[in-house]
């Protein structure tokens, strides 16, 4: 589907809309109606489940969204966390410069000094995209912060977070002290992200407050142990940066040990590994549709030593977006904290030397993946629009639909509510044809509908049976009631990373 | 325990510290750790699990925390949110009035004009508490809303929300285009409010960004149908303001349908039940810890019609302090939003009459029940000090614990491993004396052990049992360890509220 399309879909299921839609919308920013909402918490379940599960020293923390200047000013974010933005000299319209851009430089202005930028413009003969104008002021940077005042004067000047990784670098002293006082350590956060776009665009891929899963893992950079022989025959779909330099376009699959050999860290390609399951086995993302896109020393920030960025190719987009990302960031974050806040953050494991932890962190976008999974898994399959979701990701993970609302919706209402207190997020549904029904729950991808009939309620041998019909297949078969719950239990569970 | 003394135990224990702590904190906003990410997710899923389970007509949304201006000016934000407070003229330290005047008027200043205010101040003889000068300025009101600017030049005015409610009265055109179009129609948000308060003070219980989790149900005035019969003998703590008029200030027992009977309308009180089982039967407070504080004309909002706030025992803020509300509040939100957006809001349900939709509203404030949960429910025992958690909201939910980590590590991980792939919260632990583990435990709140000793993997009798050991009780027994996910699913699962 074209992005209109399925945005237009989601908007009229209620799956999301505008925020204060009925004002006329505030740009880049999004409400989750009932679907959205349940969808956006199971993906971050999931995430929490596969991410923590990797290893019981990763841990999830709830940090306040909110940083106070001299962070951001210890973190480079005051000063660089940028976009470069163009007005047009005729009608005031604001541009960013890489949009602006887009046509004459697809790969972006990343690593581009300002001087650069302009002369780009200057020489692109661009025109304002509002009015067609060629009169542009010069580029300019423009910081992506929102800033508030806090206090009675607005005296005390904070920031809304710019990503959720601030608030863990801010935390790991506590978590060290609290914790075992061992690395490797993981401090994740599922939380809001702040970023005050020049121009918000595609719904959910370009917003000004979105919804982040971020793991940092603090580590010795004299050994970070991972069990990598679990994945090491893993074939990843990687664009190395020397390979698109060269020209190529197209990801190659290379082994997990391949890149190992290749001279990548085993602990950063161990992780790299694992987002692939992650987004290929959990959320059910074709592999060919996957590829790891290798960021070059100029592309990535200074502090990046090692950057791949997950990407999927999103059709309603018009091809690979980066749904996620892998940097490896030395001790940048720990050591501009220390100097930031004359805290020492260097650590001393029981009869080791005294150093400062290095960084991964392993980035996900949450809004970002609820449109993937739509772009990838909503479809017209004949007559039908499925939403083919992972069981675990579906907002009602079983419909319940009495055959004759009369007849059967006293057992299908007892059933009900047995099934959501096991759990399960049931719904009863007695509204139209069954046809209509299952129609209804296949497009809010239900993975699992039961029918109760007059066979359930009889006196024959089906008493106590009911329907139970899959969404992917149209199967159906009888079942007794009795057995719904471990049956549906199994597969409504996120599932976690095989760990030794 | 003292609010100090709990805070420094929680604080040490990783369940919540100051944001941006090694940089001197940020005033007003806290950090959660490990367990208290933990412990507020749970709550929030049994909040969720109870309310939202009230009626299958009542969804759970997500939006977004910033209002536009407009929406604001309509909800009258702009023009009322305002605290009021008073500056020292000697050393420039501000105060809300409502704390300074607190000893000479413990029942609080709302309601008040700003001349009452100010005259208060005046003949109360109040000091600054900072350096004691008596030079005050006038006090003045001071909009407590966080604004924002989006976009290039911060052009588009908008505030971070001072409450979810706004956006559930926003989303109320599109729930109803996408529902059944039918009332009594609920709309739950669990999500972030943002105060810039004066004086943030008594840590979780007046923070500048804080979480709530509130219901707004839309019903016809002509009727709001609730199977008041289960609750009708519910005997429910109330202060009725008449009471509070002629002095009284102990709570007496009603039951609902007494309440009822004076004149409360069923609709009301039912949910008032509802609210005080969640608070009794899920959190587990107390009854004699709890009571609903009605609100006079003159203390509450204009557009209220009847407010009952749900207060919670304290020890560590000394006393009764505000952890729920429930607010009758009319049809003052629709109507002002309809006039503000100019979208029509009243409604015509099938075959009816065309009408704006009342609303009522019951609030929770997330935080302040952790806080509560922590100060009725922790406490010494003995030598112990035991976090006596339901075991739904237990940050860990099953400690396993080898007797002796070389001879039984591998079984209990393996243990852990099939409960944590049941979605159970286990958590591993050898360290230490298996008492000294047992305390770890019992302060974190884990309310399962199980102890995995040489009998388990040994090849007599007990071969794959496992000791089973209560928080509460100390109590223990022997069972298979095959056993075990059934039993503690049950135990972990938050209740539902029972609905006919």
């Amino acid at each position: 589907m074209k992005i209109d399309e399925l945005y237009a879909l989601l908007r009229r299921r209620g799956v999301l809309w505008p925020t204060a839609e009925i004002y006329g919308g505030l740009q880049g920013l999004y409400d989750y109606g009932p679907l959205g909402a349940a969808l956006k918490r199971n993906v971050e379940n999931a995430w929490s489940a596969w991410f923590l599960g990797l290893s019981p020293d990763y841990h999830r923390i709830e940090p306040a969204e909110f940083l106070p200047e001299a962070t951001v000013r210890a973190s480079g974010h005051l000063e660089n966390f940028t976009d470069t933005e163009v007005t047009c000299e005729s009608c005031g319209a604001s541009f960013r410069a890489d949009t602006l851009l887009e046509k004459i430089r697809p790969e972006g202005i990343d690593g581009l000094s300002a001087s650069d930028v302009a002369a780009l413009v200057r020489t692109s003969g661009a025109k304002c995209p509002s009015c067609g104008s060629s009169s542009l002021k010069l580029p300019r940077a423009f910081n992506m912060m929102l800033g508030v005042g806090l206090g009675v004067a607005g005296g005390e000047k904070a920031y809304l977070q710019p990503e959720t990784a601030q608030a863990s670098y801010l935390a790991f002293a506590r978590m060290w002290d609290v914790g075992r006082r061992a690395l490797p350590l993981g401090i994740g956060v599922i939380g809001r992200a702040y970023r005050n776009e020049i121009a918000p665009r595609q719904v959910l891929f370009r917003m000004r407050a979105f919804t982040q899963a971020e793991l940092q893992v603090f580590f010795d950079p004299a050994g970070f142990p991972v069990p990598f022989a679990t994945v090491a025959a893993e074939p990843l779909p990687v664009l190395r940066a020397s390979a698109r330099e060269s020209g190529a376009t197209e990801a190659e699959t290379r082994r997990a040990s391949e890149l190992v050999a290749a001279g990548i860290p085993e602990f950063y390609v161990y992780h790299l590994a694992q987002m692939f399951r992650f987004l290929r086995d959990v959320l059910g993302y074709p592999a060919e549709r996957l590829r790891f896109l290798e960021k070059s020393e100029k592309e990535r920030a200074f502090y990046n030593r090692i950057q791949f960025d997950a990407e999927a190719r999103i059709d309603s987009l018009g091809g690979f977006r980066e749904v996620g990302a892998v940097h490896y960031r030395g001790d940048y974050d720990l050591t501009r904290h220390a100097a930031g806040s004359g805290r020492e953050l260097a650590v001393t494991p029981t009869g080791g030397a005294t150093f400062v932890p290095h960084v991964l962190e392993l980035t996900f976008g949450v809004d970002r993946n609820v449109w993937a999974l739509a772009d990838l898994h909503l479809a017209r399959d004949g007559e039908r629009t499925v939403w083919k979701l992972p069981a675990f990701l579906a907002p009602i993970e079983v419909g319940v639909l009495p055959l004759i609302g009369k007849e059967h919706g006293a057992f299908a209402e007892a059933l009900t509510a047995t099934l959501l207190g096991r759990g399960l997020a049931a719904r009863y549904d007695e509204a139209g044809s069954i046809g209509r029904r299952y129609a209804r729950m296949d497009e809010a991808g239900t993975p699992f509908c039961v029918t109760v009939d007059g066979g359930t309620v009889g006196d024959g041998p089906e008493h106590g049976t009911v329907t139970l019909r899959l969404r992917d297949s149209r199967a159906q078969e009888r079942v007794p009631a009795e057995a719904l719950p471990a049956r549906l239990e199994a597969a409504v569970r996120p599932p976690r990373p095989a760990v030794p």
